[in-house]
């Protein structure tokens, strides 16, 4: 089968970049979310993005804007899955909210639809069966389109492997590197790298062995990285890393996720709330002295 | 106290790094190793370090090459820490070995002489009392000066906190990036962090969950990064890796353990022997059509 067009559910930050990057490799695009305020806002983010892209990569604004205007978003679900090829769902990371969106839109979807989730903790095997074709149910995790061009593609043990091929080309036909995670694991593959690395950081902090400055530090200068453990943390949103991290039971996590809720209790949540462990949109690790 | 004169032990690859540098930051240095041959092999390796640094930093090959000609490399104690204010221990990363240097140099050093060590995983309570003048005792772990420039300044209990502040300056003399490890930590603050997701990616291949090839392209991609974990595992040495890990006693770890020592038994040491997980000098990481 030939992909053409593209279901996406969820109009949220996800949901709206592979949107806007389906649209603009050309193919058909519709955007479900329950919420018509969610598609306002998703189109304005798209239109935000399109004129960043103009400027550093190679994509005309006008050609960008023209790709938004084709895309069809919509509170109905029949509108949206009506010709969908495929469905990549990037609802609220809820196991309740994913339950009723697949058994709605597994009963509604043509029958060629190909079913895949964009869940970032959960596993495919958790909804596939919900879905009613739990052989045409895959995960297809995107990390955020633009900067980190990875498609994980994460089959459950019941999906077809006839899926796997096509699902790669498709991932590779939306600029992204896609990643075969041949079983299935929480977090994928660079998330487990990822955790387990912040999780090193966390016990650093939670040990008194270096300051919150030196860790990053530490990390930017060997690695030549632009931001260390704190920084990523930051960028990730401290309530978002709490939650993750509160949900593992071993003593080393415990330690963090209360360190860290006390940064969530005084509304430090990082970048987007102006600070976390740094102050934005100057923080310390980029200013020209930090690493001398 | 000012530190003009540098005292190195141990001539192999991270003693020369450092005593080039120091050469090269206008200290008087010494190298003091046990085998001639080794200085002689530390003196081609500073010269190919200065052709290198000419044709990308800011080095005339002329000056690099006459402070070269500056340094006494010698195998005779005495001679090589007569005058010395600081030395910097880079011997064998073996127990027994420092704990032999240490107690040689506390007798034969005089008395303004600070005391520091570049162990990589041991600490240095371990060897403080040897030495005689615990309280001058501190950690000083450079990485490999050149390229990841990051100096550890780790003290033990005993250490005299006066010594911080003056090991930080002289850290910055020689162009590194000082990071203060508060108290003892085994592999510092960047090592704990490296092999805690270095044991992640362990875990992702001896659990079947992607190949290496993915693994290390999930990290090239989304950290923009030249090299993932099983590349970095090359250069670090598939021997030293199966080292590290099989001397952790948790499950992970020993089943890791198991899969490198499989490599170190096939010869496959890395890019030191031109294969490991990858083949050298071309591996397939650095090639083009990788990430894409």
């Amino acid at each position: 089968m030939t992909i053409k067009n593209v279901c996406i559910l969820g109009a949220g930050t996800l949901g709206t970049r592979v949107a806007l990057q389906s649209a603009l490799s050309g193919y058909k695009v519709s955007i479900y979310d329950i919420n018509p305020k969610a598609s306002e806002q998703s189109k304005k983010v798209m239109e935000k993005i399109v004129h960043q892209l103009a400027k550093s990569a190679n994509l005309e604004a006008d050609a960008g804007l023209n790709a938004i205007e084709g895309i069809i978003f919509t509170d109905i679900p029949a509108n949206a899955v009506m010709d969908a090829d495929i469905i990549n769902e990037s609802v609220l990371e809820d196991y309740a909210v994913k339950k009723e969106v697949w058994t709605l839109f597994g009963q509604i979807a043509p029958e060629k639809t190909i079913f895949t989730t964009n869940t970032s903790y959960m596993l495919p095997s958790m909804f596939a069966d919900f879905s009613g074709r739990p052989e045409k149910f895959c995960a297809l995790h995107f990390h955020d389109v633009f900067y980190s061009k990875v498609v994980d593609i994460m089959p459950h043990t019941g999906t077809d492997s006839d899926l796997i091929p096509l699902l790669m080309d498709f991932g590779r036909s939306l600029e992204q590197v896609p990643v075969f995670v041949k079983k299935e694991n929480p977090g994928y593959i660079f998330n487990s790298m990822l955790m387990a690395f912040i999780g090193a950081a966390g016990k650093l902090i939670t040990n008194h062995v270096g300051s919150i400055e030196d860790i990053d530090r530490s990390w930017m200068v060997n690695f030549h990285m632009p931001m260390g453990p704190f920084g990523i943390l930051d960028s990730i949103g401290l309530d978002t890393a709490w939650h993750v991290t509160s949900s593992q039971k071993d003593t080393a996590s415990q330690k963090f996720a209360a360190f860290l809720k006390t940064y969530v209790d005084a509304g430090k949540l990082g970048e987007k709330t102006g600070e976390g462990f740094y102050t934005y949109p100057n923080p310390a690790y980029r200013s020209k002295g930090f690493i001398e």
